[in-house]
């Protein structure tokens, strides 16, 4: 257990806000529910950012910028966008602040808006209110555009990361033609999220659609992927919405079709936050520390020289510099750690906690031998290796390390996903071996509600390509055609 | 003049502004002085943001992220801070809406925040209350970080990009153990700004400090990078402010330093915004459209092919494959627009609307001789080129484009920048020849403030490295050791 981090099977909530304190992740701010992302925390986000963005330009995505803020009567446009998020949204009224004659910074009430504006909690009022303008026509035909943008929704219970008021993310929104078009749109930004979790974070997600009760505040239809936490917890890691034409006609966003008839816009949206990195050290991390998948590791590779004189570490000095220069052609980030104001052994201790994939410990002796002692972060083995040849093995041991720390995270996932027919069986694994529970139900939201009152549990997606089969639902034992997972969730 | 494009002779305020709608760049919002940023000139922010990122990192500095919202006790803690920026901020005061019973969607008084909150103008205040937990000891210093963000400043009279109530930009936030490392960390951000303009934006700077009137509210001294646009007028492109210690006084933000003494910290903070775009669109477009230096143009190259039948164009797309090939691998980007909804000429005047530096256009004829036509943007001539070897000639012309837009706007400097040594000759010039003027200033706030009463221009800047001369104040007649650069600016 490293200093100051509490054990994870201990205290499972402590251990998560420890380990982003001590590695230097991020903090809270004095402005209630928001947090402070420092730059380790905030370069994991920016190699977030790199990959997806890469993947929304790929499928034809491009980047726009909409206003922060959105006047309250746009807000309340779509009924149920505002039943969704009227009671956690930042209420801008005034725009000046003066000297009350006492010294005293007060606001100036002269300065009162004639409509208070809202910070956005998601933009689709004002984006489709702009939307209304750019379309006329099937021309002008689909819309692909995306927003890196902070939000903020007014949260009473907060988590680093996993839930605070302000928050970063991105988020999509397309305009279509036709309702087909909308949803191939909305299944494929949901197939790019399982990708970049699967591949990037190394995090296995079942990729489902949600039930009504769970659907975003103004959507047709929620498609979400849901991953497993190493406390037998779900966590939503992503959400791509089928709005139909809900915004459309709310914001009266109609064009002529090919026909030449006029008819509402199809929308979606999709996005994904800062959560993500919530989710990446909740599946992965130990008692140590962080465990990065090397895809997302800010330092994939850290070399710690032991020396006691200047010239050995000259000695180390020259050989490192050449092991940077093959792994950086090979775009591997690589760090020197040379201070002389820490020991090899504190050091060992803070990468560690910092979850960085490779250590490589360089020694007089290993000078002598041709030879480094490599550390993999995820296994923690230790091994001697040549140095000859060391950056193809760094090379192919960073492949390994990203895919074992998936196959871990799939396995433990595997061994918590169940089966149960009964509602006592249900309630004791909820309680015993918490995870994803495979239940039959009658598809009703009173039965979703009752069970969510009665064990917390929610009903985390019907996941898609399910298997149809016949059974009853373990609360009412009425008929069911198909299995839904349900957990307790964050 | 392009269609729905006014002169810029004509009225240069409203050509500005008819060529950012017509290009697609940017659009007003419903919510007043805010923009929203289009994909074309979001793309050109992202190319700004990409080259600049680079050059901070290269100089030592990281990312962060720091709350939107700053509590106002914060903000009132730096005197001359809240005396600059308290005018014309965005206050939350609650966080809830509700239903007022007959279906109005009103403020929950209920929700009234104890604190009002001001959507952060400049993080300063925000960033060295966080920083008092982040330093100790000299060993903690320096901090370099930077931060991209949105802010907001309740402007009343707005411009696209060059004044909007919320923009992008960037921020740099240092700290250090000495005033002579801060200092320089202040000046070496100038000449990375100055550096950034003159050779991606092809926009010549000079590099000069404010004077006490015009520093930034909180700054012992503030540097700046000012550039001539085309109307005469200037604009300040960047800042860079030494802050001295008084952030930390405010914030008791203390270290302990190499002599074991404990004293306050020393700080800058460094930005540019979305104003850039406007001032790049200012300094090089003509009535045809925009005109993009090549390192930020969203689209370096586009391809229009001109045909009748299918197997024309057939032809003419193999071999825009194989260019499109060849230009990706040296990293320049191309767009074949093969539309068949819209006409060649339709085309061409889209793309020099849009400032692209070169067009390729090919017709059957090209394609038995094996040539092309290369049109460019910036010396609108056109020139009918070899197919063979084109990659390496559009390689070689890009670079040409681009110093050629610079040297076009240095020379346009040169000639609008005079000397003058009366208040006569001083007011003629800025009636007449608006430009930078270089004159005389007996060093007082008193004067500097009655020339720009009676002027409307300010003093832009004290040179930096500025010749030091005998001279007479041009208002006053006292006597004054340096010319100071004058113009009435943006």
């Amino acid at each position: 257990m490293s200093k100051g981090v509490i054990s994870k099977d201990e205290d499972y909530s402590q251990w998560f806000n420890d380990l982003i304190i001590k590695s230097d992740m991020a903090e809270y701010s004095p402005v209630r529910g928001c947090m402070i992302i420092k730059p380790y925390g905030y370069s994991i986000w920016e190699k977030i950012q790199g990959a997806l963005d890469k993947m929304f330009k790929d499928t034809g995505h491009v980047n726009a910028y909409f206003p922060l803020l959105i006047p309250k009567s746009f807000f309340s446009k779509e009924a149920s966008h505002v039943e969704g998020f009227a009671k956690e949204c930042a209420v801008v009224t005034h725009y000046r602040l003066k000297n009350d004659g006492t010294g005293q910074i007060v606001v100036d009430e002269e300065a009162k808006l004639e409509e208070e504006l809202i910070i956005r909690p998601t933009s689709e009022t004002i984006i489709w209110n702009t939307y209304r303008g750019w379309i006329q026509s099937y021309r002008d035909l689909p819309i692909l555009v995306n927003q890196w943008a902070n939000v903020m929704r007014w949260e009473m219970r907060t988590r680093l990361f996993l839930r605070t008021s302000e928050f970063l993310w991105q988020e999509g929104h397309t305009a279509h033609a036709t309702a087909q078009e909308a949803i191939a749109e909305t299944e494929q930004m949901l197939e790019v999220y399982a990708d970049f979790a699967e591949n990037f974070m190394a995090l296995p997600v079942v990729r489902g659609r949600k039930t009504a009760n769970e659907r975003f505040a103004g959507a047709l239809d929620t498609y979400c992927i849901e991953a497993l936490m190493q406390d037998g917890k779900a966590l939503q890691a992503g959400t791509s919405h089928f709005l139909g034409q809900n915004f459309a006609k709310a914001f009266d966003v109609k064009f002529t079709n090919k026909e030449n008839v006029q008819d509402y816009v199809w929308a979606t949206s999709w996005g994904v936050s800062t959560r993500l990195i919530g989710a990446l050290i909740m599946s992965h991390s130990d008692d140590a520390g962080l465990v990065l998948p090397p895809k997302l590791a800010p330092i994939q590779v850290v070399v710690v020289p032991i020396y006691k004189h200047q010239e050995e570490l000259d000695n180390i000095t020259t050989f490192v510099n050449s092991l940077t220069k093959e792994l950086r052609a090979k775009n591997i980030s690589i760090k020197f750690d040379n201070r002389d104001t820490h020991r090899p052994g504190a050091k060992f201790a803070e990468y560690e906690l910092k979850g960085v994939p490779l250590r490589v410990a360089i020694g007089s002796r290993d000078m002598q031998n041709g030879t480094v002692e490599l550390a993999r972060r995820d296994t923690k083995t230790k091994e001697t290796v040549q140095q000859e040849g060391l950056g193809a093995k760094i090379e192919a041991l960073l492949e390994e390390i990203q895919t074992n720390i998936y196959q871990k995270a799939f396995k433990f996932r595997e061994e918590n996903t169940v089966e149960v027919d009964t509602y006592e069986e249900f309630k004791r694994m909820l309680d015993e071996q918490p995870g994803f529970i495979s239940a039959h139900w009658d598809g009703t939201s009173e039965t979703e509600q009752k069970i969510k009152d009665e064990t917390k549990a929610t009903i985390r997606c019907i996941p898609l390509n399910n298997k149809q089969e016949e059974g009853k639902c373990i609360l009412t034992g009425n008929p069911s055609t198909q299995r839904v997972l349900f957990a307790r969730a964050y």
